[in-house]
């Protein structure tokens, strides 16, 4: 069967997460159905990434299967059509091997996590943003994300939900960005690694908060992490903040 | 009665626009009844600019007269929680004289018109873009917006129901950025002046927009402008992608 890569962007709010539910809404539940108005039958796509209830994308990527052959661009004009007015859309679609995998495939993934500091509620980022009072001092910020760069046992920062097979992952971009926008001073994270654990970057997101906002010094990070004690990490931050930016695979079925 | 100055952040969507209406929900009546938690009975705001159904505001500036003096920032706090869950924010919160007026002491008003030149359907950005599917040539359409900078008779690009005395309007600014954002190519128009006659922005953003498609030469601007009539004017631009980033007073209440 012809198998096609997806790229998508989708707004987290209304969905239960990336994984298909039988009592919920769903990304995956979304574009699954408006694949079957596409190709009669099942159909059931793997991603990249299972991002949790309230976590966009930008570029999450996963791949379908499809009896006859499309072409890429009209396969993805037709999902949009179908995907309406969920709030999914399917930012690109190439053809790829039959062995291409946009799980087992990928050789990166990327996440940023947004904080807003300011007072007010978050109107026009509303849901894509952690409003935080402030301030933070995004240097100390980064001083404590330097920790966390490169391969280590990352127990303290992972979901006792995680089905990982191994704690240790390898961290190759921790940086914190400090950004002044329209709405107010922006804390972006920016985190890149082969795969992630569950709950990875939130409860990193969570721990550097604290961090930024002086109530731990930024060498608790470096404790925390030695700690391998999931008591140790910060409080987990909320899912409005995370979205996934990119996944890659080698070569890029996109280029 | 003590006299303050609010410089609002609202999400226009679920608004039939800042003023209040009886039977339909607005900006206004959605501060005024924030307000009326405070202290009750009847309020009466007055904002810079009274925006349309789905137009969004990062700086609306209204002002409002209260019983009792309130120290500006728990004003503003107060109002938030009563906002809740509304997509409207009080961003400052400032003492002004009696005879500030948000409306008659505004010196200048600035809107951006936000244009994202892509396929797929804008999901992160949901509602506060126009989507055109493109290309647009910018540079075509910075030569249609020249021609409409300075004092001019604005009838082409002013809506039938306008209420405006005069069609003799300045544009101290009208520029067009062109941005690359991860979302895809945003066409960004920067307008300015002392006051704007009704849909005068989203009538100049539709006329640009053929320009940048290629439908209009740039000179057609200047030839609609000088033709003064309304029919001469291109399709008036979704509300979607306006919004109001700013007012000016002398001095600045949020100084």
């Amino acid at each position: 069967m012809p198998r096609y890569a997806l790229r998508i962007e989708y707004h987290g709010a209304p969905f239960a997460g990336w994984q298909r539910q039988s009592d919920q809404a769903s990304v995956q539940g979304a574009i699954e159905a408006a694949l079957a108005k596409l190709e009669p039958g099942e159909h059931t796509i793997a991603a990249a990434g299972r991002t949790d209830a309230g976590v966009h994308a930008r570029a999450q990527v996963a791949h379908c299967d499809m009896a006859k052959a499309w072409e890429p661009f009209r396969l993805s004009e037709a999902l949009n059509h179908h995907l309406r007015p969920e709030p999914v859309a399917i930012t690109a679609c190439a053809a790829v091997p039959e062995d291409f995998h946009a799980r087992f495939s990928a050789t990166w993934r990327s996440y940023t996590y947004r904080i807003l500091v300011r007072r007010a509620p978050p109107v026009l980022a509303g849901g894509q943003v952690w409003r935080v009072p402030g301030p933070l001092d995004a240097a100390a910020m980064a001083e404590g994300a330097a920790h966390l760069l490169g391969k280590h046992d990352f127990t303290t920062f992972r979901s006792a939900m995680c089905q990982a097979a191994s704690p240790v992952k390898t961290l190759d971009r921790c940086e914190v960005e400090e950004v002044a926008t329209e709405a107010g001073t922006e804390i972006r994270l920016h985190l890149s690694a082969r795969s992630f654990l569950h709950n990875q970057v939130r409860s990193i997101a969570g721990s550097l908060e604290r961090v930024g906002r002086g109530a731990w010094p930024p060498a608790r990070i470096a404790e925390a992490l030695a700690a391998a004690d999931r008591a140790a990490c910060g409080p987990v931050a909320p899912p409005d903040g995370l979205i996934m930016t990119g996944v890659g695979y080698d070569p890029d079925p996109f280029a």
